[in-house]
């Protein structure tokens, strides 16, 4: 057996710096983690975003991605979504007690490596070990800074009549891959996590128009309960098109077989745009062009009626309400 | 029983959307928490600070506080550790399903009250539940961001032979509540943790002299560890005079009982402040002046000789030196 977390690790004991400074300071090394002060210190000016997010997910590992990819792609998602450059981000981990540190080791390369894939830095961070039964293997706790240029104005209250929505890709494969291993299904056609950081598409998008007025990240609650969150900041109503949301064979098929509908299922790597309708088609081809939007499509406007409600147009032409997820559908899926 | 916390608070659904807005944004409210994008946004120019920290502590109402109180403090206490006036937090919640939604409303409740002392506002945040048994009833990680003044300059590499060493109060205070309420130690003298906000405290002393080169707040690992943490980064020698280093009854009557030494155990409103010889005294005053400094002593010297080492000199007059902390002291303490 390989060797373990153990509970000095996480005291501010010897043992504590000795885990900092290999398992974590040396894989993720820069300037500013490296002074090793309370706090980072950085020169800045401007309109800042400022975000945080825990990540508990199980289990740790899955198709397409980790709990340490996931920690970093979910704020650079959080604050890309808010218009910003994705600068800095703190890192927070809550270890139990007998997690291998092989499995640390891991997580903590995939943070490395999804850093570097999104051009940002860990400059601060904290390691508590706790004993065994008090946290499932391993949670992750990622704030970020990111700077938002001038004329860049995106809220999920700028929505407005006339906008198109623009998916970036599929829906469904995040929490459907994350379903599959936890629960031990087999499915016919395998699916893999959508886990990507985002802040490259966007720069994309908002290079090719400053008319976007609102990006959203689907995550927990699916791209359904996003767009109702939209709906109702901004007070105007959603119609969508079902046979143009993206979804990919695996997810359909996973769904029918489990009563699922893709529209709730969580995504990590995916956005949601609304954009004024000159620019739309603009933003299309600069997504199109990115690794992370080749699936991208508009899937609906925003209309003057039905203020703070999501319709959605079935592939037979009827009209049905789409409501925000109600009750828990998959629990610890990000 | 009363109503508890349930999965699908944590959903992303509307019952998560319910919990968010009726006991976490109504009592915290502020105009940039109420906007709900993916991040806050805020303008800001100059030097910033960046820190984060998870709270793990069991059991989570202590005396002298609680998991909220001690999650506002450690963060604020940790940018004003860098000299920096603390502005914003975030606030990152993982709840236990099944924790009691009583408890839930008095950790929120407190951690409103104690930002509201700090003079902070927590703008941004998240919220997950997990199954019972994946975490121990709830875990608290807070971010924080603050601005650094012209002509401050402070970090554990600042310390400079000649330097007087400054503790604002009592050691021990923190780790043995926490202790003696788990263990359930009935001592003759209870004793109350320290927690507390120390950006006032740090804005007197910052007031009194700029000449201030270290700040640090002795948590986990106790004075002994942060000492040596600056002896080490600093490349100097600390000497401390071990009947400067004020105890209370009650600390130093549990230490004796169990065999601990309060020199390790975790403070939460506590600072060792590093200064300019000529500028101690100044430093001083303004600290007894102030609520959280009221016992604030010299207790040290910085020294050229022993670089990197923490020597105490004991009452008879005999030296001995104090290591970092090995091993595991009190686990889960913050």
């Amino acid at each position: 057996m390989g060797k373990t977390v153990i509970l000095a690790h996480g005291s501010g004991s010897k043992l504590s710096h000795d885990l900092v400074e290999k398992n974590l300071l040396q894989p993720l090394h820069n300037d500013l983690l490296a002074k090793l002060d309370d706090s980072a210190v950085f020169d800045v000016r401007g309109k800042l975003a400022f975000t945080t997010d825990s990540y508990v997910v199980s289990p740790i590992f899955f198709p397409g991605g980790d709990i340490g990819r996931l920690a970093v792609c979910g704020t650079v998602n959080d604050l890309s979504m808010s218009g910003a450059v994705p600068l800095y981000l703190s890192l927070a981990l809550i270890i139990e007690e007998g997690l291998p540190l092989e499995d640390l080791d891991k997580i903590v390369n995939s943070i490395k490596v999804t850093t570097e894939e999104a051009g940002i830095q860990v400059i601060t961070g904290d390691t508590k070990v706790v004993n065994k039964g008090s946290v499932d293997k391993i949670f992750i706790n990622t704030a970020g800074i990111g700077l938002i240029s001038d004329g860049v104005d995106i809220s999920g209250s700028n929505a407005k009549a006339g906008d198109k929505i623009i998916l970036s890709g599929s829906i469904g494969d995040h929490g459907i891959a994350v379903l599959s291993l936890r629960e031990g299904f087999d499915f016919k056609v395998p699916v893999q996590s959508d886990c990507a950081p985002l802040n490259g598409l966007v720069a994309d998008m908002l290079e090719a128009s400053k008319n976007i007025h609102v990006l959203r990240d689907p995550t927990r609650g699916g791209l359904a309960t996003t767009l109702n969150e939209i709906a109702s900041q901004s007070d105007v109503g959603i119609s969508i098109f079902e046979d143009k949301v993206p979804v990919h064979d695996g997810v359909r098929g996973a769904c029918e077989l489990l009563g699922f509908d893709p529209l709730y299922i969580a995504n990590e790597g995916k956005t949601v745009a609304f954009v004024a309708a000159d620019d739309a088609e603009k933003v299309l081809a600069a997504m199109k062009n990115n690794n992370y939007g080749k699936e991208a499509a508009i899937i609906g406007e925003v209309t003057e009626s039905r203020k703070g409600k999501v319709v959605l147009k079935t592939r037979l032409g009827a009209s049905r309400m789409i409501d925000m997820l109600t009750g828990e559908l998959l629990p610890r899926i990000c």
